[in-house]
């Protein structure tokens, strides 16, 4: 098996081994420039709170008025950094007053919401987007006025999301050569059965990554998932095995974050072979625009794409049948991708993107079925780990 | 705690006492006239293969050609049976010959899945009916076509789509006073965390329900589940909690019939006050019409309307921004549940919806933060269940 898994282990060695896996805006001098949030402990984010709302209660007393100096937010303050290979925001302010019909409401919803995040944060629970909702809808009368200015507190306290415990509803799932702690309770994803673990939303409760595995296998579809789950393909190939079922939440992205940041072992993506294949591999990496000064938490460099490639048709021979062909939306969004930075940084994956718009073909990861219900598990994946074949 | 709980005790009590929780086409002597089919082991469902195929090479060396005598599964054939609660499957048969040209393609696609289905049988894995599907692609063209004759052949072999190890996809999740082994693995529903346990979709796989649980709570949404398992609910009262996260699915329905004949205990429903919310409860209560034949299986009777009630609105003064304005749309779903047999059935239950229609008010399970977030921990639930408030 060790000689089988020597491609894996020197990626893992290297992954390890790299001195800095991850650049902050601090290590580059650019934290002047630029904007990001950080993961911080309850305590310290109500603790912040309070500052804000003691310097408020200073201009007040001082005459200068009520209001908060924002971070903007627009299109044209989120700018990708090379160096970070992450979309960040411009460190650029504007005053939002109380004293102003235009801003009024904002601030008064802003000021109850941090009042309600306060209140959250100190009895130690998290609740959802709806929940704030609920709690003023007769100020916030629409739940996109009180979900709106939950990235504004972030950006100002300089926190993620996720540090104010107000949590999205989870899809993703667990199994694997991992064990963790949840709110307590140790996890052992695996004794997990087929199911595997629920990735839960308040991703502040999980601790302790420990592991023998030797490289996280992120799946796109629920049905590979449960393949390899019934398997146990991670008996075999040390691994721990990851879905979002489909297009990734974002308990799902912080988890695979926080687990390739804890463990330093490299991530393979197993998608299907189109532009939506791609897409999801980009927002694990990426993330998406409009959460661009959370990118740090929420994202995952350096995934390394398995499969299903475009070029895997023709290795593995998948029958004409099994691919498909790509409709006028597949090409564009294709052609969109291949425009993308994150593409045009590494050529092999230029090249894969040009094979597929230049086959108009595409296929799904259960393509591979077609040689037996088994092949992914049993040929494709022990035949793709044991050449290294990943780009 | 034990006062409190008298309502839930004597619930459990009638539930535990009743003699024929469940009764069969069997019990009431229809078994001539409607058909129904149960959950066989996988070694069975293969023998039962091998004595259709033995059968039809009879009938081919007797000259008498090649096809399938298969269960009529129209609309018209689909029945609800009072006495059993549930809609069920008229016996009724058609033969479908190969020799013929409007049904030799249906005949060959409906022998090759069968061949496909031993073959996972004897293996002991599961598949999905996409992977069903790329095996031959050739000949099924499109994934309709494969999937259609998987009732035919569930209702031919007189087993569950379950038995035949085609599997649907998850998204349910299970936390509280429960364990169960999944696949050898021993799960401990207490030891979950916050996110809860995945429930699998091979849900033969599952098995030993174990349960000091006084009462099953099925839960709509995926926020109020969240709620609840980070107060650790179950511990003040034992109880297990499920979602599926909105309309629930196959692997779900599956897996809370189970329980509910395994453990013998009251199944709760705490959802959404809308017509909606009840169709959630009607789901799990009825099953839908195609799966008439697998009612008996996928269904759970017996499911009482906790919350959140039509009612409740007043008696819990929830205020009126709160309480949202009914669409047309969601009227005109109120009507037609009205009209439906397990409403009529239950003179309480048609009293709510009335209530509902009359007012043209809805409200979210959420509604119940603007008392606090965790109101619905705390307040709510309690005293329901303390004063036996369910319908």
């Amino acid at each position: 098996m060790d000689e089988v898994l020597s491609k894996v282990h020197a990626l893992e060695t290297a992954v390890k081994c790299r001195p800095e896996l991850r650049k902050t805006l601090n290590d580059l001098n650019l934290n002047e420039a630029y904007r990001e949030v950080v993961d911080l402990p309850g305590v310290e984010v109500a603790a912040a709170i309070e500052q804000v709302m003691i310097a408020i209660a200073d201009t007040i007393l001082r005459n200068e008025g009520f209001g908060y100096s924002l971070p903007s937010r627009g299109n044209t303050d989120q700018v990708y950094v090379e160096q970070l290979d992450r979309i960040v925001l411009k460190e650029k302010h504007t005053f939002t007053t109380f004293h102003n019909t235009s801003s009024v409401r904002k601030v008064a919803i802003l000021t109850r919401v941090m009042q309600l995040i306060h209140g959250v944060l100190t009895r130690g629970i998290h609740v959802t987007k709806r929940d704030l909702f609920y709690t003023d809808v007769k100020l916030f009368r629409d739940q996109k006025d009180s979900d709106s200015v939950l990235d504004d507190i972030s950006c100002l306290l300089g926190c993620t999301r996720n540090s104010l415990h107000v949590v999205a509803s989870e899809k993703g799932v667990v199994v694997g050569k991992l064990t963790y702690t949840e709110d307590g309770d140790e996890i052992d994803c695996t004794k997990m059965g087929i199911g595997g673990k629920a990735i839960p939303s308040n991703i502040d409760e999980v601790d302790c990554f420990r592991s023998v595995a030797k490289f996280v296998l992120l799946v796109e579809k629920d049905a590979a998932f449960m393949r390899l789950a019934e398997d146990r393909f991670y008996n075999r190939f040390p691994c721990i095995i990851i879905t979002a079922k489909g297009q990734p939440d974002v308990a799902t992205r912080l988890f695979l974050s926080k687990l390739k940041r804890d463990l330093r072992i490299p991530v393979l993506a197993l998608v299907d072979a189109d532009p939506y294949g791609l897409k999801i591999i980009s927002v694990y990496m990426q993330g998406s625009k409009n959460m661009a000064f959370d990118s740090a938490n929420l994202t995952t460099p350096d995934i390394k794409w398995l499969g299903v490639r475009p070029s895997d048709l023709d290795k593995f021979k998948i029958p004409e049948q099994c691919r498909l062909e790509m409709s006028q939306k597949d090409i564009e969004t294709g052609h969109h991708m291949l425009n993308e930075d994150f593409i045009q940084q590494n050529p092999k994956w230029v090249r894969e993107v040009k094979m597929m718009l230049a086959s108009k073909t595409k296929a799904e990861i259960q393509a591979l079925s077609s040689y037996g219900f088994q092949y992914l598990s049993e040929v494709y994946l022990p035949l793709k780990l044991q050449e290294g074949d990943w780009i």
